[in-house]
Protein backbone atom coordinates (compact mmCIF):
# COMPACT_ATOMS: atom_id res chain seq x y z
CA UNK A 1 0.00 0.00 0.00
CA UNK A 2 1.25 3.37 -0.69
CA UNK A 3 1.48 5.41 2.20
CA UNK A 4 0.31 9.08 2.40
CA UNK A 5 1.66 11.57 5.05
CA UNK A 6 -1.96 12.81 6.78
CA UNK A 7 -1.31 15.94 9.04
CA UNK A 8 -2.97 15.76 12.40
CA UNK A 9 -3.11 12.13 12.27
CA UNK A 10 -1.64 11.29 15.31
CA UNK A 11 -3.69 13.79 17.83
CA UNK A 12 -7.32 12.36 15.49
CA UNK A 13 -5.96 8.44 16.39
CA UNK A 14 -5.12 9.13 20.07
CA UNK A 15 -8.39 11.28 20.80
CA UNK A 16 -10.70 8.54 18.84
CA UNK A 17 -12.48 6.64 21.63
CA UNK A 18 -12.66 3.17 19.39
CA UNK A 19 -8.79 3.56 20.13
CA UNK A 20 -7.10 1.58 23.08
CA UNK A 21 -4.26 3.63 23.55
CA UNK A 22 -3.10 0.94 26.87
CA UNK A 23 -3.58 -2.09 24.79
CA UNK A 24 -1.29 -4.33 26.48
CA UNK A 25 -3.31 -3.81 29.84
CA UNK A 26 -5.76 -5.96 28.24
CA UNK A 27 -4.39 -9.05 27.48
CA UNK A 28 -6.11 -12.30 28.60
CA UNK A 29 -9.42 -9.78 29.34
CA UNK A 30 -10.53 -8.50 26.25
CA UNK A 31 -14.04 -8.84 27.20
CA UNK A 32 -13.33 -5.97 29.70
CA UNK A 33 -12.70 -3.52 26.83
CA UNK A 34 -16.55 -4.60 25.50
CA UNK A 35 -18.18 -5.46 28.81
CA UNK A 36 -19.74 -8.50 27.80
CA UNK A 37 -18.51 -12.41 26.94
CA UNK A 38 -19.27 -12.20 23.28
CA UNK A 39 -17.00 -13.46 20.99
CA UNK A 40 -13.82 -11.61 19.55
CA UNK A 41 -12.60 -11.26 16.15
CA UNK A 42 -9.15 -9.93 15.32
CA UNK A 43 -7.99 -8.19 11.86
CA UNK A 44 -4.50 -8.04 11.67
CA UNK A 45 -3.52 -5.29 9.07
CA UNK A 46 -6.93 -3.38 8.83
CA UNK A 47 -6.13 -0.60 6.37
CA UNK A 48 -8.88 1.60 6.12
CA UNK A 49 -11.25 -0.70 7.86
CA UNK A 50 -14.16 -1.14 5.34
CA UNK A 51 -13.90 -4.82 6.38
CA UNK A 52 -14.09 -4.52 9.96
CA UNK A 53 -16.69 -1.90 9.74
CA UNK A 54 -19.15 -3.82 7.55
CA UNK A 55 -18.20 -7.07 9.50
CA UNK A 56 -19.53 -5.34 13.07
CA UNK A 57 -22.60 -3.90 11.87
CA UNK A 58 -23.54 -6.82 10.11
CA UNK A 59 -22.70 -8.44 13.63
CA UNK A 60 -23.52 -6.68 16.33
CA UNK A 61 -22.95 -9.85 18.75
CA UNK A 62 -19.21 -9.94 17.71
CA UNK A 63 -16.37 -8.26 19.09
CA UNK A 64 -13.92 -6.99 15.96
CA UNK A 65 -10.93 -5.37 17.24
CA UNK A 66 -8.48 -4.14 14.14
CA UNK A 67 -5.11 -3.85 14.63
CA UNK A 68 -2.83 -1.68 12.20
CA UNK A 69 0.81 0.21 12.22
CA UNK A 70 0.16 2.80 10.33
CA UNK A 71 -0.92 5.62 11.29
CA UNK A 72 -2.10 7.37 7.65
CA UNK A 73 -4.02 4.58 7.21
CA UNK A 74 -6.04 4.03 10.65
CA UNK A 75 -6.94 7.16 10.33
CA UNK A 76 -9.09 6.77 7.42
CA UNK A 77 -11.07 4.11 9.67
CA UNK A 78 -11.20 6.23 12.66
CA UNK A 79 -13.07 9.06 10.38
CA UNK A 80 -15.47 6.64 8.69
CA UNK A 81 -16.15 5.59 12.26
CA UNK A 82 -17.38 9.07 13.09
CA UNK A 83 -20.38 8.31 11.25
CA UNK A 84 -21.80 4.88 13.17
CA UNK A 85 -22.42 4.36 16.63
CA UNK A 86 -20.63 0.84 16.50
CA UNK A 87 -19.65 -0.47 20.63
CA UNK A 88 -18.59 -3.79 19.20
CA UNK A 89 -15.44 -2.08 17.54
CA UNK A 90 -12.06 -1.38 18.75
CA UNK A 91 -8.86 -0.39 17.16
CA UNK A 92 -5.34 -1.10 18.43
CA UNK A 93 -2.12 0.66 16.91
CA UNK A 94 0.99 -1.50 16.98
CA UNK A 95 3.17 -4.01 14.71
CA UNK A 96 1.60 -7.48 14.87
CA UNK A 97 5.01 -8.99 15.37
CA UNK A 98 4.30 -7.95 19.33
CA UNK A 99 0.31 -9.65 18.83
CA UNK A 100 1.48 -11.90 21.54
CA UNK A 101 1.74 -9.85 24.35
CA UNK A 102 -1.97 -8.37 23.67
CA UNK A 103 -3.76 -11.18 24.06
CA UNK A 104 -3.83 -14.58 25.68
CA UNK A 105 -6.44 -17.19 25.01
CA UNK A 106 -9.58 -15.06 24.21
CA UNK A 107 -9.39 -14.72 20.29
CA UNK A 108 -12.05 -16.66 18.59
CA UNK A 109 -11.31 -15.86 14.53
CA UNK A 110 -7.95 -14.08 13.20
CA UNK A 111 -8.53 -12.54 9.52
CA UNK A 112 -5.72 -11.53 7.27
CA UNK A 113 -6.98 -9.62 4.29
CA UNK A 114 -4.45 -8.67 1.62
CA UNK A 115 -1.78 -8.65 3.94
CA UNK A 116 1.92 -7.58 2.42
CA UNK A 117 3.20 -10.57 0.33
CA UNK A 118 6.66 -9.71 1.09
CA UNK A 119 8.38 -11.60 -1.66
CA UNK A 120 11.43 -12.13 -0.74
CA UNK A 121 12.69 -15.12 -0.15
CA UNK A 122 14.71 -13.48 3.26
CA UNK A 123 11.26 -11.49 4.33
CA UNK A 124 9.78 -14.96 4.93
CA UNK A 125 9.59 -14.85 8.57
CA UNK A 126 7.15 -11.41 8.11
CA UNK A 127 4.06 -13.19 6.15
CA UNK A 128 1.65 -12.95 8.44
CA UNK A 129 0.77 -16.75 7.53
CA UNK A 130 4.84 -17.76 8.36
CA UNK A 131 5.40 -20.24 10.96
CA UNK A 132 6.78 -17.89 12.77
CA UNK A 133 3.29 -15.95 12.89
CA UNK A 134 1.42 -18.94 12.92
CA UNK A 135 3.02 -20.08 16.37
CA UNK A 136 2.39 -16.24 18.40
CA UNK A 137 -1.14 -16.85 16.81
CA UNK A 138 -1.02 -20.84 18.79
CA UNK A 139 -1.41 -18.38 22.37
CA UNK A 140 -4.11 -15.98 20.94
CA UNK A 141 -7.03 -18.57 20.76
CA UNK A 142 -9.57 -19.48 22.93
CA UNK A 143 -10.81 -22.71 21.59
CA UNK A 144 -10.48 -23.77 18.12
CA UNK A 145 -7.43 -22.35 16.38
CA UNK A 146 -9.65 -20.31 13.45
CA UNK A 147 -7.76 -18.02 10.92
CA UNK A 148 -9.51 -16.78 7.65
CA UNK A 149 -7.42 -15.37 4.70
CA UNK A 150 -8.54 -13.50 1.72
CA UNK A 151 -5.43 -12.21 -0.94
CA UNK A 152 -5.11 -11.36 -4.71
CA UNK A 153 -1.24 -12.49 -4.30
CA UNK A 154 -0.88 -15.60 -5.77
CA UNK A 155 2.30 -16.10 -4.27
CA UNK A 156 1.55 -15.57 -0.80
CA UNK A 157 -1.83 -17.60 -1.18
CA UNK A 158 0.52 -20.26 -2.37
CA UNK A 159 3.01 -19.76 0.21
CA UNK A 160 -0.17 -19.51 2.84
CA UNK A 161 -1.56 -22.29 2.16
CA UNK A 162 1.33 -24.43 2.63
CA UNK A 163 2.07 -23.40 5.67
CA UNK A 164 -1.50 -23.35 7.06
CA UNK A 165 -1.28 -27.38 6.21
CA UNK A 166 1.71 -28.00 7.25
CA UNK A 167 1.10 -26.52 10.60
CA UNK A 168 -1.74 -28.74 11.88
CA UNK A 169 -4.40 -26.65 9.97
CA UNK A 170 -7.24 -28.11 8.14
CA UNK A 171 -9.34 -26.42 5.63
CA UNK A 172 -12.98 -25.29 6.45
CA UNK A 173 -13.22 -23.45 2.74
CA UNK A 174 -11.48 -22.35 -0.09
CA UNK A 175 -12.19 -20.11 -3.07
CA UNK A 176 -9.51 -19.84 -5.85
CA UNK A 177 -12.13 -16.94 -7.11
CA UNK A 178 -14.24 -15.69 -4.61
CA UNK A 179 -16.40 -13.28 -6.63
CA UNK A 180 -17.01 -15.76 -8.93
CA UNK A 181 -17.88 -18.34 -6.72
CA UNK A 182 -21.33 -17.67 -5.53
CA UNK A 183 -20.27 -15.93 -2.27
CA UNK A 184 -22.86 -13.30 -1.37
CA UNK A 185 -22.07 -13.10 2.02
CA UNK A 186 -18.43 -11.71 1.51
CA UNK A 187 -17.84 -8.02 2.94
CA UNK A 188 -15.21 -6.50 1.23
CA UNK A 189 -12.11 -4.33 1.57
CA UNK A 190 -11.28 -1.72 -0.09
CA UNK A 191 -8.67 -2.46 -1.15
CA UNK A 192 -10.57 -5.53 -2.83
CA UNK A 193 -13.03 -3.85 -4.00
CA UNK A 194 -10.31 -1.83 -6.60
CA UNK A 195 -8.48 -4.88 -7.50
CA UNK A 196 -11.45 -7.18 -7.76
CA UNK A 197 -12.80 -4.71 -10.55
CA UNK A 198 -9.64 -5.06 -12.16
CA UNK A 199 -10.93 -8.79 -13.33
CA UNK A 200 -8.21 -10.74 -10.89
CA UNK A 201 -8.60 -13.28 -8.89
CA UNK A 202 -9.51 -13.28 -5.32
CA UNK A 203 -8.15 -15.99 -3.18
CA UNK A 204 -9.96 -17.25 0.14
CA UNK A 205 -9.54 -19.64 2.67
CA UNK A 206 -10.87 -20.87 5.65
CA UNK A 207 -8.89 -22.93 7.97
CA UNK A 208 -8.87 -24.39 11.70
CA UNK A 209 -7.42 -27.04 13.96
CA UNK B 1 -13.53 -35.82 -22.94
CA UNK B 2 -15.73 -36.42 -26.03
CA UNK B 3 -15.07 -39.74 -26.64
CA UNK B 4 -15.30 -41.77 -30.58
CA UNK B 5 -15.69 -45.02 -31.38
CA UNK B 6 -12.58 -46.29 -32.90
CA UNK B 7 -13.33 -49.07 -35.41
CA UNK B 8 -10.63 -52.23 -34.52
CA UNK B 9 -9.60 -49.92 -30.83
CA UNK B 10 -10.79 -53.59 -28.78
CA UNK B 11 -7.71 -55.72 -31.41
CA UNK B 12 -5.24 -53.17 -31.30
CA UNK B 13 -5.25 -52.98 -27.78
CA UNK B 14 -5.30 -56.38 -26.95
CA UNK B 15 -2.07 -57.18 -29.09
CA UNK B 16 -0.08 -54.31 -28.14
CA UNK B 17 3.14 -55.24 -25.68
CA UNK B 18 2.59 -52.10 -23.41
CA UNK B 19 -0.72 -54.03 -22.47
CA UNK B 20 -1.17 -56.09 -19.26
CA UNK B 21 -4.57 -58.13 -19.47
CA UNK B 22 -4.00 -60.10 -16.85
CA UNK B 23 -3.26 -57.38 -14.13
CA UNK B 24 -4.85 -59.12 -11.35
CA UNK B 25 -2.27 -61.12 -11.33
CA UNK B 26 0.40 -58.63 -10.79
CA UNK B 27 -0.84 -57.15 -7.21
CA UNK B 28 2.30 -56.94 -5.00
CA UNK B 29 4.24 -58.01 -7.62
CA UNK B 30 4.54 -54.96 -9.97
CA UNK B 31 8.16 -55.01 -10.17
CA UNK B 32 7.91 -58.68 -12.05
CA UNK B 33 6.40 -56.70 -15.04
CA UNK B 34 9.25 -54.67 -15.44
CA UNK B 35 12.04 -56.91 -14.23
CA UNK B 36 13.41 -54.63 -11.82
CA UNK B 37 12.98 -52.63 -8.73
CA UNK B 38 12.65 -48.87 -9.92
CA UNK B 39 10.05 -47.13 -8.07
CA UNK B 40 6.42 -47.68 -9.61
CA UNK B 41 4.46 -44.71 -10.69
CA UNK B 42 0.67 -45.04 -11.71
CA UNK B 43 -1.35 -41.98 -13.73
CA UNK B 44 -5.07 -42.92 -13.44
CA UNK B 45 -6.76 -41.43 -16.02
CA UNK B 46 -3.56 -41.66 -18.57
CA UNK B 47 -6.41 -40.61 -21.46
CA UNK B 48 -4.03 -40.55 -24.93
CA UNK B 49 -1.01 -41.11 -22.94
CA UNK B 50 1.12 -38.04 -23.81
CA UNK B 51 2.10 -37.28 -20.05
CA UNK B 52 2.96 -40.52 -19.09
CA UNK B 53 5.38 -41.24 -22.39
CA UNK B 54 6.99 -37.86 -21.95
CA UNK B 55 7.75 -38.42 -18.08
CA UNK B 56 8.83 -42.34 -18.78
CA UNK B 57 10.93 -41.06 -22.05
CA UNK B 58 12.50 -38.05 -18.86
CA UNK B 59 12.58 -40.59 -16.32
CA UNK B 60 13.78 -43.99 -18.02
CA UNK B 61 14.59 -44.98 -14.13
CA UNK B 62 11.37 -45.21 -13.25
CA UNK B 63 8.39 -47.34 -14.20
CA UNK B 64 5.30 -45.60 -15.43
CA UNK B 65 2.08 -47.68 -15.32
CA UNK B 66 -1.16 -46.21 -17.35
CA UNK B 67 -4.43 -46.37 -16.26
CA UNK B 68 -7.40 -45.71 -18.34
CA UNK B 69 -11.01 -47.12 -18.93
CA UNK B 70 -11.65 -46.02 -22.17
CA UNK B 71 -10.71 -47.61 -25.46
CA UNK B 72 -10.66 -44.69 -27.74
CA UNK B 73 -8.26 -43.11 -25.81
CA UNK B 74 -6.49 -45.82 -24.55
CA UNK B 75 -5.63 -46.93 -28.44
CA UNK B 76 -4.08 -43.47 -29.14
CA UNK B 77 -1.89 -43.79 -26.58
CA UNK B 78 -1.00 -47.15 -28.36
CA UNK B 79 -1.00 -45.90 -31.78
CA UNK B 80 2.06 -43.28 -30.27
CA UNK B 81 4.08 -45.70 -28.08
CA UNK B 82 4.23 -48.32 -31.78
CA UNK B 83 6.98 -45.23 -32.54
CA UNK B 84 9.18 -45.67 -29.17
CA UNK B 85 10.75 -48.39 -27.62
CA UNK B 86 9.69 -48.05 -23.80
CA UNK B 87 10.66 -50.40 -21.45
CA UNK B 88 9.20 -48.86 -18.57
CA UNK B 89 5.98 -48.16 -19.88
CA UNK B 90 2.66 -50.26 -19.13
CA UNK B 91 -0.93 -49.84 -19.50
CA UNK B 92 -3.43 -51.01 -18.02
CA UNK B 93 -7.45 -50.68 -19.21
CA UNK B 94 -10.00 -50.99 -16.17
CA UNK B 95 -11.75 -48.64 -14.13
CA UNK B 96 -10.23 -46.87 -11.11
CA UNK B 97 -12.55 -47.88 -8.74
CA UNK B 98 -11.00 -51.57 -8.61
CA UNK B 99 -7.66 -50.42 -7.84
CA UNK B 100 -7.22 -51.49 -4.71
CA UNK B 101 -7.71 -55.02 -6.53
CA UNK B 102 -4.49 -54.30 -8.51
CA UNK B 103 -1.87 -53.22 -7.01
CA UNK B 104 -0.46 -53.51 -3.29
CA UNK B 105 1.91 -51.32 -0.82
CA UNK B 106 4.03 -50.89 -4.45
CA UNK B 107 3.00 -47.44 -5.84
CA UNK B 108 5.63 -44.66 -4.90
CA UNK B 109 3.61 -42.03 -6.99
CA UNK B 110 0.06 -41.40 -8.12
CA UNK B 111 -0.55 -38.86 -10.59
CA UNK B 112 -4.36 -37.79 -11.39
CA UNK B 113 -4.55 -35.08 -14.28
CA UNK B 114 -7.49 -33.51 -15.25
CA UNK B 115 -9.73 -35.74 -13.77
CA UNK B 116 -13.03 -36.06 -14.35
CA UNK B 117 -14.95 -33.19 -11.95
CA UNK B 118 -17.96 -34.91 -11.19
CA UNK B 119 -19.80 -31.77 -10.55
CA UNK B 120 -22.54 -33.02 -9.09
CA UNK B 121 -22.52 -33.30 -5.27
CA UNK B 122 -24.15 -36.50 -5.36
CA UNK B 123 -21.16 -37.77 -7.41
CA UNK B 124 -18.50 -36.46 -5.34
CA UNK B 125 -17.88 -40.15 -4.28
CA UNK B 126 -16.70 -40.59 -7.71
CA UNK B 127 -14.13 -37.77 -8.05
CA UNK B 128 -10.73 -39.47 -8.30
CA UNK B 129 -9.34 -37.07 -4.93
CA UNK B 130 -12.73 -37.77 -2.90
CA UNK B 131 -12.76 -39.70 0.86
CA UNK B 132 -13.83 -42.76 -1.42
CA UNK B 133 -10.68 -42.80 -3.58
CA UNK B 134 -7.78 -41.61 -0.83
CA UNK B 135 -8.76 -44.49 0.99
CA UNK B 136 -8.62 -47.29 -1.52
CA UNK B 137 -5.04 -45.48 -2.74
CA UNK B 138 -3.99 -46.20 1.15
CA UNK B 139 -3.32 -49.69 0.12
CA UNK B 140 -1.49 -48.86 -2.76
CA UNK B 141 1.56 -47.38 -1.48
CA UNK B 142 4.68 -48.38 -0.56
CA UNK B 143 5.89 -45.76 1.84
CA UNK B 144 5.15 -42.48 1.41
CA UNK B 145 1.89 -41.70 -0.14
CA UNK B 146 2.38 -39.28 -3.09
CA UNK B 147 0.08 -37.44 -5.07
CA UNK B 148 0.40 -35.08 -7.60
CA UNK B 149 -2.65 -33.67 -9.05
CA UNK B 150 -2.95 -31.18 -12.21
CA UNK B 151 -6.66 -29.53 -13.14
CA UNK B 152 -8.10 -26.62 -14.84
CA UNK B 153 -11.32 -27.43 -13.00
CA UNK B 154 -11.25 -25.00 -10.42
CA UNK B 155 -14.20 -26.43 -8.43
CA UNK B 156 -12.47 -30.19 -8.50
CA UNK B 157 -8.98 -28.45 -7.37
CA UNK B 158 -11.10 -26.37 -4.24
CA UNK B 159 -12.38 -30.42 -3.39
CA UNK B 160 -9.36 -31.79 -3.86
CA UNK B 161 -7.51 -29.58 -1.28
CA UNK B 162 -9.47 -29.82 1.28
CA UNK B 163 -10.18 -33.66 0.81
CA UNK B 164 -6.70 -34.61 0.64
CA UNK B 165 -5.74 -31.84 3.44
CA UNK B 166 -8.51 -33.28 5.35
CA UNK B 167 -6.98 -36.93 5.13
CA UNK B 168 -3.86 -35.88 6.80
CA UNK B 169 -1.64 -35.15 3.27
CA UNK B 170 0.36 -32.65 3.84
CA UNK B 171 1.47 -30.20 0.50
CA UNK B 172 4.88 -30.39 -0.47
CA UNK B 173 3.97 -27.86 -3.12
CA UNK B 174 1.53 -25.81 -4.97
CA UNK B 175 0.76 -23.79 -8.19
CA UNK B 176 -2.56 -21.61 -8.98
CA UNK B 177 -1.18 -20.67 -12.22
CA UNK B 178 1.43 -23.60 -13.50
CA UNK B 179 2.06 -22.12 -16.71
CA UNK B 180 3.18 -18.50 -15.51
CA UNK B 181 4.75 -19.99 -12.34
CA UNK B 182 8.85 -20.55 -13.93
CA UNK B 183 8.21 -24.24 -13.70
CA UNK B 184 10.41 -25.24 -16.77
CA UNK B 185 10.17 -29.27 -15.64
CA UNK B 186 6.16 -29.86 -16.36
CA UNK B 187 5.25 -32.26 -18.84
CA UNK B 188 1.89 -31.28 -20.25
CA UNK B 189 -1.12 -33.57 -21.18
CA UNK B 190 -2.44 -33.42 -24.56
CA UNK B 191 -5.85 -31.83 -22.96
CA UNK B 192 -3.70 -29.51 -20.69
CA UNK B 193 -1.94 -28.19 -23.89
CA UNK B 194 -4.88 -27.87 -25.58
CA UNK B 195 -6.30 -25.70 -22.79
CA UNK B 196 -3.57 -23.71 -21.22
CA UNK B 197 -3.18 -21.78 -24.83
CA UNK B 198 -6.47 -20.61 -24.00
CA UNK B 199 -4.83 -18.70 -21.16
CA UNK B 200 -6.68 -19.87 -17.99
CA UNK B 201 -4.38 -21.24 -15.11
CA UNK B 202 -3.88 -25.18 -14.52
CA UNK B 203 -3.36 -25.83 -10.79
CA UNK B 204 -1.51 -28.11 -9.46
CA UNK B 205 -0.70 -29.71 -6.41
CA UNK B 206 2.05 -31.75 -5.08
CA UNK B 207 0.91 -33.58 -1.56
CA UNK B 208 2.42 -36.03 0.74
CA UNK B 209 1.39 -38.31 3.69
Amino acid sequence: MRLKHVKGAGIKIENSKYIVLNYNCYKGIWKKAFNNNNPIHIEIGMGKGDFLIGMAMKYPNINFIGIEKYDSVIVRAIEKLDNYELPNIRLIRMDASKIEDVFSSEIDVIYLNFSDPWPKKRHEHRRLTSKNFLEKYDNLFKENHHIIQKTDNRNLFEFSLMSFVNNEYKINDISLDLHNSGYIENIETEYEHKFASVGNPIYMVDVQK
